[in-house]
C-alpha cells in the first residue's frame, strides 16, 4: 500500500509499505478521507508539539473515516464493507483515568499521528474495534472525518456544561472553532457570537449556525458579546484560536458566574490573565484536551443534518499530493477552511 | 451606643451613635465579637478595594456574632437573648443570581463594611432575620465570628467539588487559608498539604488538620505536593494568599484532571498563567467570591468540634481600642493570626 | 373588574370585584390569556388536590400572560403597556430552599389558584415584579401563557439532566406531555418517542417534534422504545400522565443507567414499582414539582419559534363563559388539547 | 490447591484443583481472607439470584484480599509478596459503560462467584492486574476484604451526592448497612441515624459512627429521623435491607428535596411506593448496583482508621469448614455480623 511519510519537517515522501498486521481485536480500515488538522501542520513545520517530538519518520493525519476491509479474529461488531468513523486515540482501558470515564487523559493512549504512532495519510490502517463507529450511508466519508474536530467542540460544550437556551461566545473560527459552532447549535444554544479576522471563516460560521459574526479587525468582540447579551456577557465562552488576545477576549466575554472553555493551545506558555476578574465574577474555567465519549453523538448529529458541513471542505487532494495539501493548508488561511486528503482516490 | 468609625485611612474615631432603626424583618443584634479581616485592613490602609471606594466615614468589621437584643414586628425565628452568627451580606432575593442559588453574586447585596454599608465595629447592628443563624451554647461568640472566613473555605471546597478521600494543596495560611484547612478536613480530605512562609501559621495549620506543612522559604511547595501524592499532584488546589507565585504553585500542584480554586485576590490584575498546562491537563479552575448557603453547615461543624479554632485568636481588643487592633493585625503578620474586637466588653 | 369565581365544585359565578391593591413591588397586570390546566379541573371537580383544600370561594386559573396596566412605587423593570408572562408562584426568597435555588420547594409560596390564593380568571391581577417576564411582540399572549406548562417540561428535562443527542420517551401527551416534547426538542434530543391513547394528542406531538408516536391501544410503548433505540431503551423517560401503568412503562422504557422524571401525579398514593429493576439498572428517578428558573429560557425558545405551539389551543372562551371552558376541558379529552380563557376579550 | 465448591444448593465439597492458568495481564493471588456476603448465601440457598442461575458446580465468595504469589509476563505494578485487595468484577474496558466511567454496568463483567464465574473460597485465584490494589501493612487482610461491602456504601454515597454536614438515615444494618455508616462518616455526614431490629447490629453501628440507632421493634424510624432533624427529614436516606417496609421508611425519612439510594434488593419485584410523595417533594432516587472507582478510596479510609471495622468480624473459619461458615452466616442473624473464611489458614 502507499503511504505519505514525513521524513523531516517539510519533507513528505510517498512510499510503499506492507499492509499492517492485524491483532485479533483490530479492524483493517481502508482510509477514504483524512482531514488536515493544525497539529498535523505543526509537526510538518516544527517536528514537534510540546513534549511530543518526531524522532523518526512518521505518517501524519488523524481525522479520518473509511471502509472495513478485514477484521481480526475477535472482532464482533464489524464486517468487511462497513463504513466507519475512526476515533484516533486508542486508550488502555485500565488506568484510573480510563476507569473514571476520562479516557482522553489516559497516559498510555496511542493516538494517530502523535509520535511515535503513525497516522492516516496511508491506504490502510489497523485500528482497535472499540474505537471505530458505524456511519450511515447518508453520511459521507469526508463529513465523517470532520467528526474528529466536531468531537473537540462537543467535548468543550460538555466540559463547560453548555445548556439549552444559553448564549455562547467563540473566539477563533478555524476548523475547531467552526465545529464548535455546530456543537453549540446542537446543544440548543440561543445566541452564538463568533469572532475571527478572516471573512471566509466568519461567513462559514454564519452558515453553520452562528447568530452573529465579529471581524476583530473592525470591532471589539467583547463589546459585541456584551451588546448581544443585554450587557450581561455570554453564559459560556470558548477560546479555540490558541491566541493570547483571543483568550483574554473570551475571559471578558463571559458573564458574571459564567464559564470559559480553553480549547486552543497558545504558542507560548505564560499568558497574562486577569485573576481578580476570575475570582470576583466566580468564573469557571475548563481546560479541554481532545475528547471522550463523543463519537456516537457527533455522528448522530452529523447524520441528522444538524448543519451542512460539506462546504467546510475547500480543498481536496489525492494521497500522492499530500505535500501540496499540507502546503495549501498552512499557507492559504484566508482562502481555505478544511483541506482533505483521499488515500484511496478522490471522492466525487 | 459606641462605634469605631473610620473617617479616613488610618483614622479611627470612637463616636456615640443612636441605636439603628429596626425594620419589621430585622433583628437588633448586640455585637459580641468581630474578627478583623484582610479586607478591613485594606480599607483601613487604602480607603478602597477595587471598585469599592470609601467616600464617607464608614464603620468597618464584618466577621461577627452576637446576641439578639430586640426583634422587628415580622420576625418569627428569633427572640431577645438568642445567640446568633451574622452572615454579613444581605441579598435581594429577587434577581436571577439569588433565584438560581448563587446569591453571593447578587448585584444589590448589602455587605457589612463594604462601602457605603457600615459594618460591625459598633455595639449594635440591625440585620435581616434570614441572614442570622442560631448558635448553640457550646459555641463561643468569637468562634462563631470565625464562621465567616470558614464559609469562604467551605464555599471554595464546594465550588471545587472536593470529595472524601481526596488530596488537597492549599497555598497561603492566612486566616482564610487556615479555615480552608478546616473545611478540607470536614470534607473528608485525606491529605492536606499547606504552604506559607510564616512558621506560626504553618504550626496552626498542622493543629487544625493539615497533614503536611511546607515553609516556602525552605522548600518548593509544588515538589512537596508531588512527593506527598506519589508524583500525581493534588486532586484539588486552593490559592488563598492572593499572591502570583502562590497561584502558579497552586496551578502546578494540581494533578492531571484536577481542580483549582482561586480564593485570594492578588494586588495586580494580570497574572501570567501557564495556559497550555491548563488545557493539556484538563484542569478545572474556579473563581471564588465570598460564599452562599454555608452558614448552617459551618456552624454545625464548629459546634461539633471538627477543629479547635480558638487558638487562632491571638489578640483581643475592646471597641475603644479598635485602632490598636487594626494596627496589630496589619503589622504583626509573623506573630498574630486572628485579631478580634469585642464591642460589648472583652469576653473571658 | 369582572372575575369568574368558583363558589363550590362545578359552580362558577361571574362577579364584580374592585381592582386589587398594589404593593410597592407589585405590578397590575391586565390578564389577556389564561390556559386551563389539569389542576384547575381537579379543583373544579373535587374542591381539593391532596393537602390543598378549597375552603372558601376561589378564582382559578394560573397559566397566564397579560399587559402591564400600572406599577407599584418600587417597580423598576416595567411600565404600563409592557407585555408580560406571569410566573404564577411568588416565593419568599428567604428560606433555605429559595436560597439554594430550589424556590419551587418554598413552603411559603403564594401560587395562583392554589387555595387560599386566587388565580387568573379575572381581568386584573397584582403580581410581584420579579415573577413577571417581558415577552417580545412576536410572541402572542396565548403562546406566552403556554410557557407555564412548558416550564414544567423544561424543569423535568433539567432535573433529568437531558443532554443533546439523547433519546427520550414520554408517556402521556396531555398539555404537559406535549410541552415536554418541545422541551426535549429544545434540549437537542435526537429521538423523542411518545405514547398516549388519543390520536389528536399523538398527531400534535409529531407536529411539535416527536420522532415517533405510539398509540397504547395498539402497541406496547416499552417495546416501541426498545426498538427505536436498538434494544437499549431511552436515555431519559418522562411520565406526565399521572397514571400507574404509564409510570411502569416509563420505568421499563429507560435504559440501563438511564433516568426517569416523574411529572404526573397519580390519583392514588401507592404505585407498585419494580425496585430490583431500579437497583440492578442503576436508574436515577427524579420527582418533579412545578419548576424554577425556567421562565426566561422558555420565553426565549417560544419566541425563537422552536415549535409552533398555537395549534395546541383548540378552544377559546371569553371570561363570561369560563364555566363552559372548564366543562369543555374536562369532557372533551379526545377533541381538545388546550382550552384558553380570555378575560379581556377574545384575541384574534 | 484446595477449593470449596458448591455442587448444588446446600452442598459444599472440598476438592483439589490445579492452580489456575495465568494470562500475561493477570496476577496469581494467594487468598488470605474471604467475607461471606448475602449474595453468597442466596446462591447457597436458592441456586440463583434473579437472572443469574447456577447451572454447574461453582466456587462462591467474592469479598477477598490476599498476597501476590506470581505475576503474568505483562504485569508491571505487582511482584510476589505484595499484599492486595481484590476488586471482584473484571470489566471489558471497551463498552460504552466502561468508557463513560460506569464500569459496574458493563454487560461483559466477569464477577467472582457470579455464575458461571468461580469465586474465592479457594487457595489461589488468577485476577487481572488492574483490579488489584495494594494495601499497606497496617491494614489486615480481613479488613481489606471488607473493602468490598464498604465500596457499596461509598458508591451509594457518591450516587446520592452525600455532602459534608448532611444528615443521613440508613435503613438496615446488615454488613452493607454497617459499612454504609462508615462511608457516611467518611463523607463528613453530621447525623447518621440507623434502623434495624437486631440489637447486635445497632450496637455495632453506634461503634462505627452512627449518631443514633433505632430498633424498629420499639420505635418508628421515620419519626425518629424527623425528630433528629428538627422535623425536616434526612438529606440522604439509604435502603440496604432489601425489605419493602424499610424502603418505604427510607422514602418517608428523606427530607423535601432530599435523596434516596436503593441499595438492597427486595425478594419480590413490585413494591408499592408513594409516588405523589416523590413528585411533590422532588425526591431524587438512585438505584445502586455494586460500585465503580471506589477501591483506592476505601482502602485509604480503612488504612487511615476512619473506623475500627475488625469487630464486625464475629466468626472465623478455615476453608475446610466453608459449609459451616455459610450455615453460621445464614442462621445466626442475631449473633453474627460478618463471617470470614481463611483459605490459607486462620489468621491470628
Amino acid at each position: 500500500m502507499k503511504a505519505a511519510i514525513m521524513n523531516a519537517p517539510f519533507e513528505i515522501e510517498i512510499v510503499d509499505l506492507p499492509l499492517p498486521d492485524l491483532r485479533e481485536d483490530e479492524v483493517l480500515v481502508k482510509v477514504m478521507a483524512v482531514g488536515i488538522c493544525g497539529s498535523d501542520l505543526h509537526y510538518y513545520e516544527h517536528g514537534r508539539i510540546g513534549r511530543f517530538v518526531v524522532e523518526k519518520p512518521i505518517i501524519l493525519g488523524h481525522e479520518c473515516a473509511g471502509m472495513v476491509k478485514a477484521v481480526g479474529s475477535g472482532v464482533t461488531r464489524f464486517k468487511p464493507g462497513d463504513r466507519v468513523a475512526v476515533e484516533p486515540g486508542v486508550t488502555c482501558g485500565r488506568c484510573a483515568f480510563c476507569k473514571e470515564g476520562r479516557y482522553n487523559l489516559c497516559p498510555d493512549v496511542q493516538f494517530l499521528a502523535t509520535p511515535p504512532v503513525d497516522g492516516a495519510f496511508v491506504q490502510y490502517i489497523a485500528h482497535r474495534e472499540d474505537f471505530l463507529y458505524p456511519i450511515p450511508d447518508r453520511l459521507s466519508y469526508e463529513a465523517a472525518a470532520l467528526n474528529e474536530p466536531f468531537s473537540v467542540g462537543i467535548h468543550a460544550a460538555k466540559r463547560a456544561g453548555l445548556k439549552p437556551g444559553q448564549s455562547v461566545a467563540i473566539m477563533g473560527m478555524g476548523p475547531v472553532g467552526l465545529m464548535a459552532v455546530v456543537a453549540a447549535k446542537a446543544s440548543g444554544a440561543e445566541k452564538i457570537i463568533v469572532a475571527d479576522l478572516e471573512p471566509i471563516r466568519l461567513e462559514a460560521a454564519l452558515k453553520l449556525g452562528a447568530t452573529q459574526a465579529v471581524n476583530i479587525r473592525d470591532s471589539d468582540p467583547v463589546q459585541a458579546v456584551r451588546q448581544a447579551t443585554g450587557g450581561l456577557g455570554a453564559d459560556v465562552a470558548f477560546e479555540t484560536a490558541g491566541n493570547p488576545k483571543a483568550l483574554q477576549s473570551a475571559l471578558y466575554a463571559a458573564r458574571r458566574g459564567g464559564k470559559l472553555a480553553i480549547v486552543g493551545l497558545p504558542p507560548q506558555d505564560e499568558i497574562p490573565l486577569n485573576v481578580p476578574w476570575i475570582a470576583d465574577n466566580e468564573l469557571d474555567i475548563f481546560g479541554v484536551f481532545r475528547y471522550a465519549n463523543t463519537y456516537p453523538q457527533g455522528i448522530s448529529f452529523l447524520a441528522a443534518g444538524i448543519a451542512d458541513v460539506r462546504p467546510l471542505i475547500t480543498d481536496r487532494y489525492s494521497l500522492d499530493r499530500t505535500k501540496e495539501a499540507l502546503e495549501r493548508a498552512r499557507t492559504n488561511k484566508s482562502g481555505s477552511l478544511k483541506v482533505v486528503v483521499y488515500p484511496n482516490g478522490l471522492l466525487p
